[in-house]
């Protein structure tokens, strides 16, 4: 009998009124995500849960003077990884703004480290004030045009199932391989069949997402026009809107959102790094942009708590209702929702620092996952003719354009060429030691001299560069290996920034707001270095995802995505 | 490997268009209840489920010329018994209204015939071109202050869920256990833990209502005003409206729907006698009903499509979408939706009366459930003092007012009096020849002479029998076992009607036009002697369930609902 059960008759009674509850909070307007009103009455909680919404008597009565109380903020799809993070440490950002469950797909870590890596995330986020429900990642790798630490097929992912690991299947990012009826992403779907399967089809439309869909799969977080979204809405998709640190979405999919079809519409952030989710947040930033917009407010509070409950089955939580759980987001201002106090199963959330580090051992398969001869890695490229293909990344997007350029070309070989913003790009393969080594260009990072490199490159993580000069990005990779596993920026062989990400090369062991202390000065190097970006080393981490259109760089190569194959630097 | 996965390569291939679908609907206006709009597009369907909507090529093609094409409709709670007919003719009354799936509560067999009747139930619905999903019956018998046939407890439900008879838990009409916390009760629910639980808590309101939704029951189908479906909504119940023969909610509840809580209704007709089923309809029906109220059509069409499946997590039909079940209802007029053509798993449904009997065999244990030893029963009453509780029927309600009247006493006996429509009222255990009769009077039901009787008598289905004289009480209540069980009226020792329902004494296996035939018949005699009633046969058969305010009478004595007490009939 599980806990829940066995203290129902305490809870029954405590609804009952016959018996005082823990804790009771008083003068509150209660957002009702299931009528879409606001009520004033007071909320009995017990044991973690909410026992009734009405008069009640409690040990501890909490007067919260006429502020408004919401059911905690859901984040319907994030990569906790992204945050570079470990999940006690990514709580400590998100769950004083309100957000209390994020669904999360450790995706990132299973394709450096597989199931070890997954369940290495779910173990980091048992008794934490954030409650993490876990998908299992569908396509590690992302497509055998990369490589991976690992590669999951279905039996594998059946075993996270079957003793209750996750709650469904994660992205379906080979949407090629959905639609065509491949036969081990079909395998994965079925072994899912009555489990919730979240989707990923960047553009897909018409027959082929008649075809995705079919499948099984409902949702999609992926849409960057309304138009698209409310193509994928009307065939049956949940529609993710995501606003991650370089994929936003959010201001170009409000429009989306009517009355008539809002029930089907949740928020997800998907990637945020450090600065983002400590400045601004992540859902809540969503909800109050959402309001700000003019969607109504209780309309945009059912994006982040009843419609992912409902899209999920976590029926547990995501109202403010007799037995769901006391999580709960208190704030002042029903145009401007920003976290006063949150409850997390009944109790007011206070932050704990606690000790610095992960409280936890990390196991050595995690902290040596550099495995690259760099001695062997070669950044020259022959030039055989003198047209190249060139990543063209876009500011803030996942998509790229597949530019071709006139190369630079000295003594045969194709350089970059800073003064047109084309930089060389490497993938280093990290994982197996198989010297794999991909060469390309890109425009839009904007470095005028010097490299970046990390070890964060969706989905394989391989170790990533992009620079004016060999010089530099043989520096930056050498000094990510030595740190194993980070993010640097250099200018010829000298190291201006690092930032040591020791677990799988993807994560910090060291609180949030110190890795953000270390990020901030990446990003001045950076911009130093002369990149106009944002972000430029999160814009790097998705050059080299080969399922988002149109060009990528992975260790095999150039990945033309819409035709699904490696192609030739060279036109 | 199911059908449907070993089908998907092939669905899969015609959502793409690269393979020719069994059929396709062209020139139809899709109710589209994801959007909430109406599409002009084609369906392609292949194998009983709809791979795409779009543009597509058919090895048959249908021109709609114009229709519109909706999901088709789904009954969220019914009793398929109170159709007085097995589960293939129940079928053959309301498909060809385009009802297409059912959720079932056998609880009337299974009163009468535990498991077995459950089981010969699901049987009986397989391979229809209705969809039945079966709740099991959580309150077998519905208190204990009534003989069942069979009592069930958790561990047999359990089996049920076992081997995937049953879809989730069906009306938990034992509320104040449920409330209270019974040992019993609460063992019922934790089976069902992970399943939909339906509810049934007429007028429970405030912490009561806390408590009985913090069990973790999701829906209502009692309401009565909307005042009280507004708190259910609000606390977090779905609430069904219902629109029965005899319980008619869905004109004083239209009222409720808003779009901003439309998605948490669902429409039902709980129990519908044959000829309201072949007249009215049932949820097409309400659907009409709600849009002419001035309901937005497709928010009205979600209430028994999409809203529906939400609830139980039905999520392969409720929508035209890939992947979904064909279940498809045409129609010509959206502001008054009468089914044109109705498609099961992609297929036009033609009546086909088939063989007349059920096409399978009944057992005996069905067949034979009439246990009375009519000559030791005694309908005499003996005055104790000359004040009588009264059970006060209403039309068109399930529930009664408890009234006090005075006794109409001859030779020391309290006796009916029909001038002032005070009818005796008996109930007699006819399942394990206990004896066991109750006695009281009953006002509401206006015949001036004769008496009727039957077997179906909410929930335990023991032989009542109301009329204005003992003689033509027992002559009906003779009759009634003379048959095997069902309905009869009678005048003095003469019997002027007859419907044998000799499947448990609940259902004939007749046709359901035949079956309505006779019960015309029956009405029309019941009209003769004097009742005034719509269907005093249906209201009879409310007047001895036990779990519905406020007074009620049963095999052991009058009940009051609200002291869930037996209380004498002399005050």
């Amino acid at each position: 009998m599980s806990d829940v059960q066995s203290n129902l008759p305490a809870l029954l009674a405590i609804a009952r009124g016959e018996r005082i509850a823990d804790r009771v909070l008083r003068n509150g307007r209660i957002v009702n995500v299931f009528s879409g009103t606001i009520e004033s009455e007071d909320i009995a909680i017990f044991d973690g849960r909410i026992a009734g919404i009405g008069s009640y008597k409690g040990k501890e009565e909490i007067d919260l003077k006429g502020a408004y109380v919401a059911p905690g903020l859901i984040d319907a799809h994030v990569h906790i990884e992204s945050s570079l993070c470990i999940p006690p440490h990514f709580a400590e950002a998100v769950v004083p703004r309100g957000v209390t469950t994020v669904v999360t797909d450790p995706h990132e870590i299973a394709n450096v480290a597989g199931i070890g890596g997954i369940r290495f995330m779910i173990e980091a986020s048992k008794g934490l004030p954030l409650r993490v429900v876990f998908m299992a990642p569908s396509c590690v790798p992302a497509t055998d045009m990369a490589t991976s630490g690992a590669v999951l097929e279905a039996d594998q992912l059946a075993t996270l199932l079957a003793d209750d690991s996750v709650h469904g299947l994660a992205e379906v990012m080979n949407f090629p391989g959905v639609i065509n009826a491949d036969a081990k992403m079909l395998a994965k779907l079925q072994a899912f069949a009555e489990h919730p399967q979240d989707g990923h089809c960047p553009g897909v439309r018409g027959n082929a997402l008649n075809a995705y869909i079919a499948s099984g799969i409902g949702s999609d977080h992926e849409c960057i026009t309304v138009e698209e979204a409310r193509e994928k809405l009307a065939r049956g998709l949940y529609i993710l809107i995501r606003e991650a640190t370089n994929a936003r979405n959010l201001d170009a999919l409000l429009p989306l959102i009517t009355e008539q079809n809002s029930r089907r519409i949740c928020f997800c952030t998907d990637d945020r790094q450090p600065a983002d989710l400590l400045n601004t947040g992540g859902i809540d930033h969503m909800l109050r942009r959402a309001i700000e917009f003019g969607i109504d407010p209780i309309t945009a509070f059912r994006c982040c708590t009843l419609n992912t409950c409902e899209w999920f089955g976590l029926h547990d939580r995501g109202a403010i209702a007799p037995g769901r759980v006391a999580d709960l987001f208190v704030f002042e201002d029903l145009r401007s929702p920003c976290a006063s106090q949150v409850y997390i199963s009944g109790s007011c959330y206070k932050a704990d620092p606690g000790p610095e580090g992960p409280g936890f051992a990390i196991p050595n398969t995690l902290t040596q996952s550099c495995h690259v001869d760099l001695n062997a890695a070669r950044f020259q490229i022959r030039a055989k003719t003198s047209r190249i293909r060139v990543i063209g990344s876009r500011e803030n997007q996942l998509i790229t354009d597949g530019l071709v350029h006139d190369a630079k070309i000295l003594n045969g070989d194709a350089i970059a060429d800073a003064s047109r913003d084309l930089l060389k790009m490497a993938v280093i393969e990290r994982h197996r030691g198989t010297g794999n080594i991909g060469l390309g260009f890109i425009q839009g990072i904007g470095l005028k001299r010097g490299a970046i490199a990390g070890t964060v490159a969706h989905d394989h993580h391989s170790l990533v560069v992009i620079g004016c000069d060999d010089v530099s990005m043989l520096a930056a990779a050498r000094a990510v290996c030595d740190i194993g596993g980070g993010l640097v920026a250099t200018s010829g062989d000298q190291i201006l920034s690092r930032l040591p990400l020791p677990v799988a090369g993807l994560m910090s062991d060291r609180p949030i707001a110190e890795v953000r202390g270390i990020y901030d000065q990446l990003l001045a190097a950076a911009k130093e270095l002369g990149s106009p970006l944002h972000d430029p080393f999160m814009a790097m981490s998705f050059m080299a995802l080969e399922v988002i259109p149109s060009l990528k760089l992975t260790d095999r190569g150039l990945v033309d995505v819409e035709r699904f194959q490696i192609v030739d630097l060279f036109v």
